[in-house]
């Protein structure tokens, strides 16, 4: 075994790349693949950027004191997998258009062009309704981070509140209260880790074994798990095209008498389906909650997102933070891997929560929020938000046309089209999503089948999510899913 | 009301200080208030770091449109307190050494000189072993996170195990190999939220209401209320110069029988007295481990910071992860801002925590676990562990110092000099840590008084965090703790 270290200049950056690679001589994975790996692994990273340049072949291999032949091997096999291009007469750098990572289990982009399949493992996921976190302002959330950073090594140790960074409670209210016409004060505002974070801390809180909780079917099954792990017992209502049947939850209520603590919605765009809740149910909900004395847990996951008419507020903006706990998420916004979403409740729940937090984790994430909210102060992420909106809406229009367009796709699908939202919701006329899921795999396509959406049965429908996907990719997907349908 | 805008370039960052202040004309607050906040605001976000130039008052009073005296005023009230300098014939700049943030329930940095008071609300925290954030390499950290950022944006969705990145779960694991002599993998490792988010998660995942947990006394009450939250009871055993009285233990594991599910221990530097756990009370705990069938949780908070001799290793090192639970901060290592620990256990109990979190909050944090998984990779932490542990080794030896020089502390404590640690535990020779905690307050110190480490009743001691401060600070903390000391 030997090492070397080899350092490449990297264009911007002042600071050269260093190159710590040990390569293993025990002949166990050959030192070409290990040389591969360990090249990809540094442009995944980012420490190798897109445009850099490598050095020659020469240079590396006597600084890795490896044959020759083997870097060759090596940059070609890269070449081949899109990671690196070769320019005639001047070297070999890192691609500009990287391929898909392939990861085994978790949702990656399409290839750019319909090329063919790359690796094995790598999957295009259509599973959710992500967001795309190639349009969120990273940059500035970077430069934002490293401020915030400064401003602890400086002036303060670093705790803070339980309930989130003040500056980030102070902002986020001003915002819900303006863009969503909600009515809060800062302290009524609790920072968590992303949406599920808000559902598992809520339910660590405020519910107890022998509780009840109502949900929408199909529905949001990581909420159902989060009120079961707090002991609770979840029962089930349907959805219809005006959202929670309130009758139904009328009925349950009443069988149940107090048990029913609260009642868990997506009113906004319904989660999976993408229906709005009707205004007469809507007022219905909230007379049931008074009458029956139990909380409506509100998750407005991406109520930034809406193409057509206004969107109708929120329930809390009715109601109050008495009555509606609102749960909204950071991570639709921005991209999945920011985990901050946040709640509004009323003092005495955030209170309580922020009990539960110090208890289980101390506090939050002060570096982070503090650097979301001056984002947000200065603009930045309200900016960000409408050229989402924008984004999206094309993308939705765009998928609307490859699914009308396609005679596969026609037959084998009815939909309604949704105000908003980052996802379809797609019934099979025929066949079962089990099977669909199972064909797309095989096609490179990561398809939630309708089961997931429920607590137990089947269901033959799909939840399309396209807002991570520009047209190009869509194009690609639709035409791949044409493949998979029922013929 | 009314509002402008004012750039004023500063220095070596391109982007102009955009200052976005609306004054107020309500009366409410005079103008120069608001003018006040808006800048110290501005400066402890970083916004405008220090020495940058700020506009001369007829521009800054044209730009925000207000009279000139009120910009002057606020200028001048700012000087006074520190913020900024002015500069003779060249202007007014933000001060190369900013005064201490003035919050009023938490930590805060001494003056950097003996100075009169500036803000009633301002304290000087001695309350716990606290790191020194200035000495943390958080320009590197902010670019690597930038670089995780990045990579997140081009290749993968955000979306992660919930057990954190395995990238950094695989330095983790060759880093407390290494470095502690453990003998984990990935797979035994778990990234959480600080060493209290360890606690939390491992308290929800492995205990039930019926449990038992035996904990050192004094100890770390945080722990306590985890375990307690989990719905477990926590029996207190006492702790004496050789750590836990292991023979006390066994009385107690005997009365209980199959009850005592686990026994939480600080061996290295017990919290808060900072003493070793002797060698043979490590191997008799151990011993009592396998005898009684019971967990060992081992909070390693501090491994680091060992000042003289060889620290011993970890139980963890000795019995394995199916027996001991191990675990460590690196808000500890780093800043307590940043809110990253991990726990080493069996891959069966990571298991079962990976799905707790699946549950409570879908997973960690992708981009930082990413990012101070390069640091670790290109050996930034285990430099500035270094860095830091000769720091804290000048810094304890200078209070020390301190206490001996001084015939006032020299009357007031007794305490033993820890091989390591970052806090001193002085015991009283007379009065109450109560009533010398409250006379601190008057002096501008933050002292914990001796109960916050029992179940009930008082203690007269105290624990002395010395870390986050440097010599000149600790001089200062020793002069004003030396008038409040019991004459």
């Amino acid at each position: 075994m030997r090492g070397s270290r080899t350092e490449i200049p990297r264009g911007p950056v002042r600071r050269p790349w260093r190159f710590d690679l040990v390569l293993e001589r025990d002949g166990k994975v050959s030192q070409q693949t290990q040389l591969v790996r360990a090249l990809v692994q540094e442009i995944q990273r980012g420490r190798l950027p897109p445009g850099s340049m490598l050095p020659g072949s020469r240079t590396l291999a006597a600084q890795l004191a490896v044959n020759r032949k083997v870097v060759v091997a090596a940059v070609e096999e890269l070449v081949a997998q899109g990671w690196l291009e070769t320019l005639p007469a001047s070297g070999t750098r890192v691609a500009a258009l990287l391929p898909s990572l392939a990861v085994a289990d978790t949702e990656v982009r399409p290839p750019r062009t319909a090329s063919p399949v790359r690796g094995e493992a790598s999957l295009v996921s259509i599973t959710d309704g992500l967001p795309d976190s190639r349009l969120a302002p990273l940059e500035e959330l970077a430069r934002a981070y490293r401020r915030a950073l400064r401003a602890f090594s400086r002036t303060a140790s670093g705790y803070s509140d339980a309930a989130g960074a003040p500056e980030l409670r102070e902002v986020l209210s001003g915002f819900v209260n303006q863009a969503r016409g909600l009515s809060t004060t800062r302290a009524e505002v609790f920072v968590t880790r992303g949406s599920q974070g808000a559902l598992g801390l809520y339910a660590l809180s405020m519910l107890t074994r022998g509780d009840v909780v109502a949900a929408e079917v199909p529905g949001y099954a990581p909420a159902w798990r989060a009120f079961e792990f707090a002991g609770a017992e979840v029962v089930h209502i349907p959805v219809d095209t005006g959202g929670l049947k309130t009758d139904l939850l009328e009925e349950k209520a009443r069988a149940l008498g107090g048990r029913l603590k609260a009642v868990y919605v997506t009113p906004h765009h319904q989660y999976p389906t993408a229906v709005a809740m009707a205004p007469e149910r809507r007022m219905h909900l909230l007379h049931l909650a008074e009458r029956f004395d139990f909380t409506v847990i509100e998750d407005d996951y991406d109520y930034e997102y809406h193409f057509e008419g206004n969107p109708l507020l929120p329930l809390q903006a009715t109601a109050g933070s008495r009555r509606v706990v609102y749960i909204a998420s950071l991570s639709k916004l921005l991209a999945p891997a920011i985990r901050l979403g946040y709640l509004v409740a009323s003092p005495g729940c955030i209170r309580k929560l922020g009990e539960t937090r110090a208890v289980l984790e101390r506090q939050g994430d002060p570096v982070l929020e503090r650097a979301i909210a001056e984002l947000f102060e200065d603009g930045t992420l309200q900016q960000h938000a409408r050229r989402a909106r924008r984004v999206y809406k094309e993308r939705r229009d765009h998928l609307l046309e490859q699914l009308s367009r396609s005679p596969a796709l026609r037959a084998a699908f009815t939909y309604s089209v949704p105000t908003g939202g980052l996802a379809l919701w797609l019934r099979l006329r025929q066949g079962s999503s089990e099977s669909l899921a199972a064909r797309a795999r095989d096609a490179r396509l990561l398809i939630a089948s309708g089961s997931t959406y429920l607590p137990k049965g089947r269901l033959a429908a799909i939840r399309f999510g396209f807002a991570a996907h520009d047209t190009n990719e869509l194009s690609w997907i639709c035409d791949a899913l044409s493949h998979c349908v029922p013929p």
